[in-house]
């Protein structure tokens, strides 16, 4: 980069230091205004030079920060958006080009700060929300009224403004809720909005950029992967990415109504884009940060961009056309984020922290913010692995701290101990659920367990976590279709079916899930396997039954690996090994014959035992 | 963590910088000794209290350093090791602890500076490295001596210390080298190595910690994958994770050894281990170094603990213990490293830069060095991908703007342009190698090649890069077994094989690979193709064939998807989009033929097109 720009930051607590950790590899200067010590400051003396102490709701303060950086960003929206409005008019571009100095617009940010004019924003863009009304009135009856109008209670009383991580929302969900939740909120301007009956709440980083093109500004924006967000009291407690149990459809469908949301916004940078996932599978969109976003941590460790690169990279005029698509993909299969949220002593925190640092595969955040205060943000943890189900094994008694500490935040007088005799007391009710299966193995009824019998001996050894069960295509044919349609989204990576006679088990469930199915014939009454046999292998165009030898749940087994192997090392290792194994004990076998004569050979009772390090 | 120790580092330059990133997600306070401006410094503002301006090779700049820190370490081994050894001997642990304040031991720096008394102590605890001699003569006659000690020429003559980078290595490849290289290198300790004829670089990383168990500390080591390396001029150009085209039993052998030459060093920390893969495939320890290094940079994006955090935790009391083995593993298939070096003028290789902003995927670390000099380690470029098949489509276009400086570096008249036209005739002469397929279709005879044809059409509409070929059993059995040995390692993720009759190529593919191979039986001459379905069917135990109906490559084609779908999840997109598909055009047959009667019911010529978003 020849031209470097001094990228001036309202705001520095962890959204801003992880920003200025992103401007660090890109040697991108980064002033921030906030307070002496802000945790954006501490990792940051090279621009010690151009911080500016004091306040981003400060106007006199903004125009310090202005008047050292090139351009202006933001991690937090509750700015001053008049000195803003007053700065562009003043200086509207940077120097030699037709690039705004404020990015996203104050118009943006002013128009979100406000979440009622932000809604109504994203309904005259055809945005499907939540209906919501202003509320005027601090009279009971107005209220009732105004829910009435939006289809009856429950309803959300909401603030417009300065309401973040929950303060500013009280449902109302009986008439005896309305006056309690007029006088919590009724100090500030409110609205009401229709309730969602939300049965997952969905986010997405969407990156806004805009680049030359011919003499003119193109627009684009592009979306991080839809993610599933879990909040305990207002606040984000949990993300997955990808979301567990969401079809891709529904992935795809939240990510282009996040992008279509952030287009209408003019500016450029990241936006946080929250959804609600209703129960009838449509999509709301519940609201948006003009800014890098809680739900957008995982993209440090799990994306090949993060969203604080993204964010730099969108608000500067020589970098915002290098954000390309691949940029936003996931590099790893699954990744979860859990927050680290302060507890009742200033460093009951340090529990999860301890817990973290003893969980192998845990990469921990800390903001440098001091002491903790209940609820209060003090670092977050994220994992990835190669499954949600891996992740979870790990993540769950993390998870559990993290509640125990919750279930004693608003009590002062407790201790460490009870916090830990919580957590166990938590995990010994809810354990770490087992490794999910990634091969099934069905039969069509239990006299076929004995085929298969072999072939499960050897997959004991194979380090596969399975499932054996019984779903049969004649007696049971709705649990057998379901048990298919099922099979993608529980994590099968191959499927076992044995079956006998007129064998339609593993071509009917190939018909409902494109996982991999096996197909095992079992001798039935007559023909020896042949009527199996061609049962399952001679399947029409379109449906593949992947079919070995009649009877040989070994193959049946070994194929089953050899799938999962292209996508697991450990796997694919025990393979190698077993195939170097079966080379060797046969040549020890000819060894032994040449050795003793044909005569005198004894074929030795038991086969050698599969034993790999 | 309650107790919050300064970790005071020896240097900071780029690997200090990088260990400051680490230690500020874990608030931990690092003090960095150098000269003003270090790049470690310039990211760390919390800590400027306890920095020394001055160098890591002067006594009383080392001293002020350990005041103002409670473990002391190194991210470069050029140190003044006497002060250290006072230090220890004034203050040997952390107050209140048994801990070492000089992690790792200046003895295993002192030892490890002296590259001749670095291989004495690794061929003393029998660890294999190229046999050497001290040379303590100036004369060409008495290194012709050492070199007839060590086997004759070549032999690499080398400086016992101060040597990195390649500065203090010289090869001798014949007598005439003998003069100029005691010129060269004569001013300074010297020692001669027997030559290795190595086939590849590859390098380990190992975390050596200490935990207290039972009152006694113990001791583990932990080591990270083994990765390749590519030097040019000396120094590091290139890494991969994992290394290309070599067998999992050799890479655990390189993690061995260097676990072993680690475990043989006082103190903890991370090590860098570099080591020869001879053309016999046997492994010797080239050079080790106490501290993070260049080919643990990958660690950052690709593994679950960078090789920085493992370094602080580590070093620390409170710490040490909590690396486990998942931490060292990768989180994705594939790394690659490409170090960016300065060339002629100081901002030449801000053209690898801006190429690397321009990559989508391509992760950019710069160090904050200022200018560029020749050869000087500016930044690094990581890029992780599923294999590095996929990775090297976007690196290599990024390796050849490095050729292009490195090929100009020393004319200190070049421009950018210069530059720029000699990589664009770099990339003419070596274009970037199209992508390796992950599907193989083989077939015995160019007769096959009707039966595979509608599933070959298929298959070009799947987005699966694929290679189709002949091999036979019969006709070319050593081809035949050779293709099938090497098929895991060229990556291919499925084999499809046709043949007929005694139909033994897919049976004998599967003999020689852990690669699912699927069969394909083809109609012969008699029989109706029963004879090639038994054939491909009816394998013995041990070695699987996922077999299909009779000469339906359709579904021979389709199973490959399934199979290479669980790894590929544009590819399980695809089959989910062809299954529902499916569905919908025999919906719409079964509404034409109710809607016109079974009289008047016109089958279409044409399926209906393939045609997915």
């Amino acid at each position: 980069m020849n031209s470097n720009y001094t990228v001036g930051v309202l705001g520095g607590g962890q959204l801003g230091r992880m920003l200025v950790e992103a401007a660090h590899n890109l040697n991108i200067k980064v002033a921030i205004l906030d307070s002496e010590n802000a945790p954006a400051k501490q990792i940051n003396l090279i621009a010690n030079d151009v911080h500016v102490t004091g306040s981003f709701a400060n106007a006199s303060d903004v125009r310090k920060l202005a008047a050292n950086a090139d351009v202006i960003t933001y991690e937090i929206e509750h700015v001053d958006t008049k000195v803003l409005e007053e700065l562009e008019e003043e200086t509207p571009y940077i120097p030699n080009t037709q690039w705004k100095r404020i990015q996203p617009s104050w118009q943006t940010v002013r128009r979100i700060q406000d979440k009622y004019a932000q809604k109504q924003h994203l309904a005259q863009h055809g945005i499907p929300t939540a209906d919501s009304k202003a509320v005027g009135t601090t009279s009971p009856h107005g209220l009732r009224d105004i829910a009435l109008e939006l289809g009856g209670l429950p309803i959300m009383l909401k603030a417009r403004t300065q309401a973040y991580d929950g303060r500013g929302n009280y449902p109302v969900m009986a008439l005896s809720d309305i006056e309690p939740a007029l006088q919590a909120l009724g100090d500030r301007p409110l609205y009401a909005e229709r309730w969602a009956p939300f049965r997952k709440e969905l986010a997405v980083m969407v990156v806004k950029t805009q680049q030359e093109a011919g003499g003119n500004w193109e627009e684009s924006t592009l979306a991080y992967p839809a993610v599933e967000t879990i909040h305990e009291d207002s606040i984000c407690k949990l993300v997955y990415a990808p979301p567990r149990e969401t079809s891709i459809k529904i992935q795809n469908q939240a990510r282009e109504l996040a992008r279509k949301a952030v287009s209408s916004f003019p500016g450029t940078g990241v936006f946080g884009v929250e959804l609600f996932l209703l129960e009838n599978d449509t999509l709301l969109i519940n609201e948006i940060a003009p800014r890098p976003h809680n739900s957008g941590h995982y993209t440090i460790e799990a994306c090949h961009m993060s969203q604080y690169e993204a964010h730099l990279r969108a608000v500067l005029p020589n970098l915002a056309g290098t954000i390309k698509p691949r940029a936003t993909e996931l590099t790893v299969n699954a990744a979860c984020m859990l927050n680290i949220l302060g507890g009742p002593a200033p460093d009951s925190h340090e529990l999860l922290v301890n817990a973290a640092l003893n969980t192998p595969g845990a990469k921990l955040h800390i903001y440098g913010k001091g002491p903790g205060k209940p609820g209060r943000k003090m670092g977050h943890i994220t994992m990835t692995g190669s499954s949600h189900s891996e992740i979870e094994q790990l993540m769950h008694p993390l998870v559990v701290v993290a509640d125990a500490i919750r279930a004693h935040r608003s009590s002062t007088a407790t201790s460490d101990s009870d916090i830990s005799s919580t957590a166990a007391d938590l995990l010994r009710r809810n354990p770490t659920p087992p490794v999910k299966p990634l091969l099934a193995v069905v039969m069509g009824s239990d006299t076929d367990l004995a085929t298969l019998r072999p072939g499960l001996e050897l997959l004991d050894k194979i380090p596969i976590p399975y499932l054996v069960t019984i779903t049969s295509a004649h007696r049971t044919p709705q649990h057998m279709l379901n048990f298919g349609k099922a099979a993608a989204s529980r994590g099968f990576k191959a499927i076992v079916a044995a079956a006998g006679g007129a064998a339609h088990l593993p071509g009917m469930m190939a018909s409902e899930t494109t996982v991999p199915v096996i197909g095992c014939p079992v001798k039935a009454s007559s023909m020896d396997g042949l009527d199996s046999l061609f049962a399952i292998v001679q399947m029409p165009r379109g449906i593949p039954v992947a079919t070995v030898g009649i009877a040989n749940s070994t193959n049946a087994i070994l194929l089953a690996a050899r799938i999962i192997g292209t996508s697991e090392p450990r796997v694919a290792e025990w393979l190698a090994n077993h195939l170097q194994q079966m080379d060797d004990e046969n040549m020890a076998k000819a060894a032994r014959l040449e050795d003793q004569g044909w005569k005198d050979y004894k074929k030795l009772d038991q086969p050698m035992p599969l034993s790999f390090k």
